[in-house]
């Protein structure tokens, strides 16, 4: 089950790649091309895929729904990358709201 | 750093979460309200924090971008639970399109 | 069919009414409630009501496509108000890009 | 003012015009490959309309306001010509929920 443990790399790991395309060649690199149209190009590619998401789901295409899932989260990492926002942020805000930890630190105020 | 040890894992954490709110009651879970509204309302959520997203970053708020992407992806996550989904799936993709396994793959068939 | 004719001005006495009800109480007026919500609030349900045009649309089901869209124009009237923008200038828009008048313009143009 | 009373006219005319380009050649005509595409091309062109309307708003760019409201009205007829759904069962719509019309007729019913 080493691919299970690169689930957990592998959004780190695309960071790193979205980063080090911000010094290449828009003609050559479709990140570096994102990174050059600006904020509103990005944005609309996640404007894009979050309605594509919405469709491969109506069609009750599993498939789909994870091709078009990864191409939104994709999309997400390079707005974090554009906007200097690490993604351990959101992954730690997710945690705070809705994890384990979230949870453990609610029961623990209670006291 | 154990935090950022974590980050590994939350998607994953939160999956379970997730998958064990699906006996719960829609009536006193946020989630399980989700899941009882049907899919219509997942995406209808979906929708509404990708629309967040882009106006956080339009206002150049970096704290509600963090916020906004965390509740995405946290719809995103009850999206596959609902559909029988695993996050693996999706982190899977995004490995094989974008990450290094891909790049390194397609170097491989070049030789 | 005097309903028909009644096509034609309902977006104009929709402005009339929309701009009326600036001065409205966002506590007894819905309208005035987007427009005291400021302009977040007005896109948000513009993202909303697209969002549910598309699912209506994958749904195939006609009565609810003409109810989002209703929707959804309603609330880009809204948005016109807010910003003092003619829903006249709308239309003259889609005219002249999409219209005869922009054909015609565009042959005269090539003579 | 000739101008304005084409206001009233121009959806119905667009009407026209998308139903009659439902026979033309996908190659030449935009919307005829619009139509080609299926309905998932036309639900995404209104995705990209509907958030490139919100950008040109928080941007505080009436013009573009204009420019994008246009572009999604216009796909929206696109969809309703697609569907075999007039342009008049949104007007009467609109009229019923939120015009005059819907007003006095709740109106009549109080008394």
């Amino acid at each position: 089950m080493a691919k299970i443990n690169n689930t957990k790399d592998i959004l780190i790991e695309l960071e790193q790649v979205l980063i080090a395309r911000k010094s290449a060649d828009g003609n050559t690199s479709y990140v570096a091309s994102l990174y050059d149209g600006g904020i509103d190009v990005i944005l609309k590619k996640i404007a894009e895929e979050s309605a594509e998401l919405l469709m491969a789901t109506k069609d009750k295409d599993n498939k789909q729904i994870v091709y078009e899932m990864a191409d939104l989260w994709f999309h997400n990492l390079v707005l974090l990358a554009n906007e200097n926002i690490s993604v351990n942020e959101v992954l730690r805000e997710l945690d705070r709201r809705f994890g384990l930890s979230g949870i453990v630190e609610k029961n623990n105020r209670k006291k």
